[in-house]
């Protein structure tokens, strides 16, 4: 491929001739590896056109850089890189930082502490047994449809929609389909204004906690919880107040009087997957109107309630608009689309508007588009049954290896959801039990970064089953009690 | 089309019968128009396991539903919506805030102020000659292509690329493909860890604000300047200092010695589109290191140079990494796509890359691959050089119709660009000079957005060239120039 000329630039200040620079700056991109061996120079008219010199300069160093061996002249095709030219790895450069300058740590002074991320290494696929979390699996993605709603998304019709900056506006097809198709399956009734499109679950909840919790107002977080919400806290140099959650999930009553804004899980709390009971999503809503709090329901993964129909979302049944409910596509469809959706009063959806529209504008359109198509074409619906069926089977394996090897669940959920909240026998490190099993290829979730800072636990795991094939479970699972067992004995 | 049964959910509390609260909740679903008229009801069968009562239940209810003529019965084909069925507009659900409830007013107390947005109205398609900036032309955009790109990056060979969460991680190819092709042409060497893509150029200038400007740091401005730059501000509750640029831009002589962060778009000032000359970013950058302050260049539109060759980008004559570098995709793909990088000394970029994790995760992986493509295949350069003669056409016809109708420039800038700053006669406020042009059919942009609080400039107009097409810029300009003489009568 030929070598485009934009990539020369002559040196700022130089006391070579033109010619020298030119073989200089020529040399130079060779042996950092920019321009690859076989790779065709830009015509010495171009180059000269581009650096405003005359041809015969270009000409000239040209046939030096030939005489060093960097280039090599083919008759009537040209001039390229010689294999003989001498190589360097392709990022040479030595960094700012090497050379001393700016001082970035006294810069950065103020950066928040970052907890340990949880053991999921970006290779996951390469492990053969992956009990992990939150990711896809292609053998359930409609992969066919999801192309064929991509490619309608970037056709003329759709121009404008796919290529405009769109300020601080949503794509109103899939807002309407949100309204229409998603939200009435969760009991819910909002107009246009009352949603905003998102960047996926996170960028929702960063946005409410930067618009809710100002400083002097408390917020809850319910203990274990998921990871990316105690990070933003983190991030904001917050302190949230946490509460244990039993077999039921949040307990309202153990609500401090003095809450402003209660983050909650109630259809699969995260981790532990356990549901709230109609009884006790009664008794939370009142009490957020007696006591003037408001709730975060974040809605995460209703979709993979197949073991009993899901219950009503506290949105559902919010009469006095105390709830901002969350969903996500991350589950449903995948978690690389980022995207999902908040539904709360105008007021708020307009300041989370202004505050969207200075960080990032709007989610890009294309995925906007396509994921309306998707929703709007019934492929969603169609993919959501997939899943639910798969996992309901993979569910039912995990159930029998757990009891076969004796392994120790740590609630008993009712709604299905695509995980397990396990227990390990005590002494036992679950972090480095993830560890050990690595060498064996198999990825479990540790639990301790779910956990707040002050009672850090390292009894529990994670095991999930969204992404190992259903014929791999048995054998992984058999691997998992083995490495327990000698993680138990070696106390 | 079949109604999906799970829309229906009963309702949480009800002294009615089973049967009743079934008709009810079918009733009010047909009446708020969440279902329309010859929609297929679900089977009774269907909605009795979903709602989980006997199927004779929902027959019964059913069938009162047809005698109160909310369905009717085709035989053989189940229940639909009848067309006899009570309507309503499709949002009828009081909200929460009509209701009363929550104040948000007073939990949003801490809102920012917000600035008046550039009048652009979303609809500016329609508008017979939109002398905007910053929207993409459909004739120049090479839709084929981006089309192909786009669904090779949906192929199964990217899926995993595709769908998965990468966590704090850019997509290699995409980093590969800006540090090979793109960054070579600004003179800008740089590390794969020394890069970031982020959701479009302002995001990228939100997380570098939001990183270095804690309080007691001195940001200065240009003015006029960039609104969006502003409205990060604003959304911070942080005052920057406003420094005018003058014929070769941001003068270095009038940064005070206590400047901690130096924003500055030196290759086309953003709006006047004026080239800071050489000697001045070598004396940036001295004055930089001397006085210790970090320079932040937005090179937001570089690729339309098409009038002379681009100057190095300050960031190539960096020395001490005190430059930190944007660039952005949105003029030279599209904005709708929201893509952009910052390249920056490596202890900044991880700060944020962790930033960025905690608020959106990272830019979907679907549009970095297929802006990888993009680039990759060369139909990067093809758009960039077609876009760079259309825009070099248009501008000539543009000077001359300034020349013939007597308009002002405000600056005879040198490189390019895709628009002109202009300056009214004395007097004329050229926010109700757009507002009037309208009426018209032309869309023009008031200046006063681009200009610090403290120096409120009604007098400036930007007129860009990148969305008109060359045959109506006669027209439009005629329009402009009456309007303009009407103005200044008027007075």
């Amino acid at each position: 491929m030929a070598i485009p000329p934009e990539i020369f630039l002559l040196p700022p200040k130089s006391e070579a001739t033109l010619q020298q620079q030119i073989q200089q700056i020529v040399a130079e991109t060779i042996v950092s590896g920019r321009c690859a061996a076989g790779e065709r120079m830009p015509s010495s008219r171009k180059l000269a056109d581009h650096l405003g010199v005359s041809r015969i300069t270009v000409t000239l160093a040209y046939t030096e850089l030939v005489a060093n061996e960097y280039l090599i002249s083919r008759d009537r095709s040209g001039y390229f890189v010689a294999d003989s030219a001498p190589k360097r790895p392709i990022f040479v450069g030595q960094t700012a930082e090497e050379k001393g300058g700016v001082d970035w740590e006294s810069r950065l002074a103020h950066r928040p502490r970052s907890r340990e991320d949880i053991l999921r290494p970006p290779n996951w696929t390469d492990y053969k047994y992956p009990f992990i979390y939150g990711q896809s699996d292609p053998d359930l993605f409609d992969h066919r449809n999801w192309r064929n709603c991509s490619l309608r998304a970037v056709g003329r019709k759709d121009f404008n929609t796919l290529t405009h900056d769109h300020y601080q506006n949503d794509d109103p097809m899939l807002v309407e389909f949100i309204l229409r198709y998603i939200l009435p399956r969760r009991g819910i009734r909002a107009h246009p204004d009352e949603i905003l499109i998102t960047l996926g679950g996170q960028n929702a909840l960063w946005m409410i906690a930067q618009l809710l919790l100002s400083e002097g107002q408390k917020a809850i977080v319910e203990n274990p919880c998921f990871p990316g919400l105690r990070k933003i806290f983190d991030q904001m140099r917050y302190v949230a107040s946490s509460i244990d959650v039993d077999n039921e999930g949040l307990p309202p009553d153990l609500i401090p009087p003095d809450a402003d804004v209660v983050f909650t899980t109630p259809s699969h709390h995260a981790p532990t997957n356990v549901t709230m009971p109609l009884d006790r999503r009664l008794a939370m809503l009142e009490k957020a109107l007696r006591e003037d709090f408001i709730i975060v329901e974040d809605d995460y993964e209703f979709e993979m309630s197949f073991l009993s129909p899901p219950a009503p979302a506290l949105k559902s049944m919010d009469q006095a608009g105390s709830v901002i409910y969350l969903g996500s596509f991350s589950k449903s469809i995948f978690p690389g689309l980022r995207l999902g959706y908040v539904v709360a009063a105008k007021p708020l959806i307009q300041e989370m508007r202004k505050l969207r529209t200075v960080v990032l504008r709007h989610p890009p359109s294309h995925i906007q588009r396509t994921t309306a198509y998707f929703l709007s074409l019934g492929h969603y619906d169609s993919q959501i049954n997939r899943m639910a069926r798969a996992f309901s089977k993979r569910r039912a394996i995990m159930e029998a290896c757990i009891r076969e090897f004796k392994l120790k669940l740590d609630v008993h959920e009712m709604h299905g959801g695509s995980s397990f909240w396990m227990k390990a026998p005590p002494g036992v490190d679950t972090t480095k039990l993830a560890l050990e099993l690595r060498k064996h290829s198999v990825l479990i979730e540790p639990g301790s970064a779910f956990y707040a800072y002050r009672s850090p636990d390292t009894s529990h795991y994670r095991l999930a089953y969204s992404s190992i094939n259903a014929n791999l479970i048995h054998d992984g699972m058999e691997l998992v009690a083995a490495a327990m067992e000698a993680a138990e004995k070696a106390q």
